[in-house]
């Protein structure tokens, strides 16, 4: 069994985006030569996604807009009685997920026709990452 | 290690329809061989889910339901502004969640009492497809 | 390749829980021996969850207030016709995940700063229990 791991970093300049990955994810699996197998790749920060979804503008904004109304920024979190602000970042990333399990088959993301990787960012402006992690043979 | 991929096909009659598919695994592990190991199913396209709950019609109804309140259809989603209709879809899968990955367990899916495996259709009548992979001994 | 298998039980005082059993699947992973894998974490049960956020008890407090909010106790759900009461727990697990898939590197789990495995009871006050399933080498 082989197996590979890499951190992808990322410091956005707005509190909340969502990047596109699959090009840094699809590398990983290069560098693996891993020709069947799975790839996790994870938020390895709480306030912070990784999920698979449309690579659609519009779509973008629907979401942040959609996890605005469901967890909304700037409410009496009891979260923030330790001095954070970022109640919302926690369960906004929990609607949209902490990792994604991509099969790997005959060396390749095994996708459907429009399946893209994003990082979604919910209390960005400050370093945080991704792992990716690959095994299989 | 041995490996295993098999593509599972649905064209649902209605718009969202939620399709037990437990059989289809069960069978795609006892083809794979693998006893033990892990098993992904997601699905390939990002307006449909693969989740695990209960087979249990009520209880669907309740999902489907809910989802119309946490994400209708219908909104001026700006993702219509591609020309979709189905943006309500891309954020009740996001719900539901794209995969499951169960653990193979002396050649067979290792569930609790009363887990089953289900396809959520949420923009159908046409043809779509769930990913089955096996990695394993 | 390595396999390992244990089952965590729980059995909650108050109907909602939040439970970190991270010290038992770090303790699982020990005694896997594989030093290079990914370690499944997985509710066995349709009504609670696995899912990795932060320690902190005001957070906790904040996502059950949430859940209720997204998923309220005590509606008549049509699964109540079965004779359960237990529909929310359905809904609310739905939000919080089934599971996790954690990278295992150099013999440990592999997180980030502040990510804690949780067991989430949704429907407790009796025996229940988690699936630790850990491949690698």
């Amino acid at each position: 069994m082989k197996s590979y791991k890499e951190e992808v970093w990322f410091n956005t300049k707005r509190k909340r985006e969502l990047i596109n990955i699959t090009p840094q994810v699809a590398e990983a699996v290069r560098k693996s030569k891993v020709k069947e197998g799975f790839c996790l790749v994870n938020a390895m920060h709480i306030t912070a996604s990784v999920f698979i979804n449309d690579n659609e503008s519009g779509l973008h904004q629907d979401f942040l807009e959609w996890l605005e109304k469901l967890a909304p920024y700037g409410k009496a979190y009891k979260h923030h009685q330790t001095g954070e602000d970022n109640g919302d970042a926690h369960l906004k990333r929990t609607i949209m997920g902490r990792e994604v399990v991509v099969a790997i088959t005959e060396g390749r993301l095994d996708f459907g026709p429009w399946e893209q990787i994003f990082y979604g960012e919910f209390d960005g402006q400050r370093r945080k990452r991704v792992l990716v992690k690959i095994i299989g043979e």
